[in-house]
């Protein structure tokens, strides 16, 4: 008999990452110094590993902001929002979402996670459900947790997803499609194609719905993220986004119709059935779009610090690629290159985060996010840190030569499909 | 075709409530004013709908690690503690909770939610998951994004979940069965049958994993909750629970073997894929297990209130309910009257909170909590309104006579089986 418990003690893969010194998740850290320094090992390391990409978590007014919040009225409120009431500060917070992404109205969650969770809510038996393969995990548990049906399609493959939906409209048992997408990539930072998920929804009056955690606040014309940047705001149906980037903070939000916001609020578990966002992250939240609308230099210069960094390492051979965004990748040869990388450049003083399986599902692949906070001094050390390791170990990347670089878009090298 | 949107649309429940003047979720609030006031409507109500037993959530001390923690890391830490490492303060918590509850290693999660979804990770294909129908939605969402069956037994049915176990043991595909239960019910006020489910346990071979949101920090002679209340602690194999109840704060922790633990800390989507317990929720958590064991007066004090509150309404007619802990629960004969009766309360200076769909399948219970930080005035306070919308209503209970006083203990009038 498969006892959990016995499971749990045969397996193997975090020990051996332990045994060989090369195991990098939840690294201990003492404490964030700003947005863009941590202390770790007792010393003063840069930040680049954080999706604070505007340098809000470290903003004197969100912080004053969230501390007061606390002062006013605790650091929880005992209970979730259908039961104990809302804040004044909640709905202030979901009509300021509102009236920013250009929605008739918004729901907060207490995570980013359970904004996607939500979604669960809308679905019903006969709905099918067409996610992109890297889908950040929230939306497909989403689907999973719902009666619909979930089909995954190729990262970034339209084509594959035109065809699916031909054979699924003669297939499918009368539900609508629902098109499910991440606006920019968190592993890869690369845009979900919008406008040809945007033409498919049309043909086939399906729903489209995009994760913009990564996007919003920082690219489109006033930072309403990846549907603004590819102007196709008007043929998306629905949003969800979290506070853990641009925000700085911790939270989410959903942001559509009115009675489809009001349709999640009553039949959603992950909002139902759990507490209220907490007032510091609420009053957080609110005085972080406060400064994104008063400090647009901030996503300009998250921006630069990317593009400066990209052009940096490519100019040492290093193969970075992304999107638009400030979420930078390097393909890696294997886990094991990329755990090492990861742990070479945190000591040469830079924190960026190595992606190997759990946290996708195979590959390795290193992530550098960049941050307003950052000054030209932090990119510089940057660049030299990866100069350095790449000295250690004899120049190229881990086996590739470096002169192959490929260009900016869709990183896939070291990964297979997910 | 089923438009995911048209649902919405064409969805009446809500506005049919709205337009009837007895809708009572979501209800606006201006400010928390410590635990045991709320500001709703211009006027100063005692709050006896949030479940922060021990009036943790306006304790300075909390408060202050809170707020102390805001400014000295930040409202949110950018991302998930898997890439963006741990903070010192999270090891301390973990370490501490598991300290408390008697158990090797413990994982935190940013909200309760997401603690009982962490159970996913554990589950396999072949595994069997047996949870009482009244168990908390959390932790029924965790088998179903799982690849585990759910098998759902009626609320309290140790003798039909035994029945189960035994046609299971011939049926079931190898895995090991897994007994999943809240410590006390947070729509029943009743306790699991833990002595019951332990003895199961054994005979079968199973885990129990027990939800201990409602009972930690309050019963049980060390307050570790409905465990070590029923003597059964040794046979507990996996603790679940929540910081927005005794703690006063927001976010949650599974507590068990440190492998176990290790295990989910790397498997569970939940917790690979969301942010950190924000510093402010981590802190907190610290500051009020600090309190909790240097102020156990308080658990004995939220426990009074309930026990002289109970009393107090059966002298009153009023057919009270609730185990031992700090929540009761009065049987209504249908929503409507629910709903009503809350609102009439309301009038009368109480926040309860009217428990119908969709916060249940159907039924209907009016929902009361009691805090330490409750006054004698404030439980006169209470049961003077309960008195005055008894006298409104013209006496009984919606039509019972109010005489017929049941046992403390289940209290399922008025619902089906959920």
């Amino acid at each position: 008999m498969a006892d959990l418990f016995a499971r749990c003690r045969s397996w193997q893969d975090y020990r051996r990452a332990l045994a060989a010194g090369d195991y990098t998740y939840y690294l201990p850290t003492a404490e964030r110094r700003g947005a863009n320094a941590v202390l770790a090992d007792g010393r003063e390391v840069v930040m680049a590993g954080s999706t604070d990409y505007l340098g809000l978590s470290a903003d004197p007014r969100v912080r004053k902001a969230a501390a007061r919040a606390v002062a006013d009225h605790g650091p929880g409120l005992g209970g979730s929002r259908l039961l104990c009431g809302s804040l004044s500060l909640h709905e202030e917070l979901e009509a300021r979402l509102a009236a920013f992404t250009g929605q008739e109205a918004a729901i907060t969650t207490p995570t980013g996670y359970q904004a996607g969770l939500a979604l669960a809510g809308l679905l019903d038996a006969g709905d099918t459900v067409y996610a992109d393969k890297l889908d950040h995990a929230c939306l497909t548990e989403a689907v999973r947790v719902s009666p619909a049906t979930l089909r995954r399609y190729r990262h970034g493959d339209t084509g594959g997803l035109a065809a699916a939906l031909e054979r699924g409209s003669s297939r499918d048992s009368g539900g609508a499609p629902v098109l499910l997408t991440d606006g920019l990539f968190s592993m890869t930072g690369d845009l979900g194609d919008l406008p040809g998920l945007a033409d498919l929804r049309d043909r086939h009056g399906a729903r489209l719905i995009v994760d913009t955690s990564h996007d919003i606040g920082l690219i489109g014309e006033h930072g309403r993220g990846a549907p603004e940047f590819l102007r196709v705001e008007d043929r998306v149906d629905l949003l969800v986004f979290s506070f853990s980037k641009s925000f700085g903070g911790v939270g989410g939000a959903v942001a559509g119709p009115a009675d489809v916001i009001d349709y999640i609020r009553h039949r959603s578990d992950a909002v139902l059935f759990s507490a209220a966002l907490p007032p510091s992250a609420t009053a957080g939240a609110l005085a972080a779009l406060d400064v994104m609308a008063e400090e647009p230099w901030r996503r300009t210069r998250a921006l630069e610090c990317a593009r400066m960094l990209r052009d940096g390492l490519r100019e040492r051979g290093i193969p970075a690629q992304g999107g638009p965004g400030a979420l930078l990748t390097v393909p890696m040869p294997d886990e094991r290159t990329c755990r090492r990388y990861f742990l070479d450049l945190l000591d040469e003083g830079v924190f960026t985060s190595a992606i190997t399986p759990p946290a996708i599902p195979h590959g390795a692949v290193l992530r550098v996010c960049t941050t307003a906070a950052f000054t030209d001094d932090h990119l510089a050390r940057i660049l030299d840190a990866f100069s350095a390791v790449e000295r250690r170990r004899g120049g190229g990347n881990g086996g590739d030569d470096g002169s192959a670089v490929p260009a900016a878009g869709f990183a896939t090298a070291g990964r297979a499909a997910t």
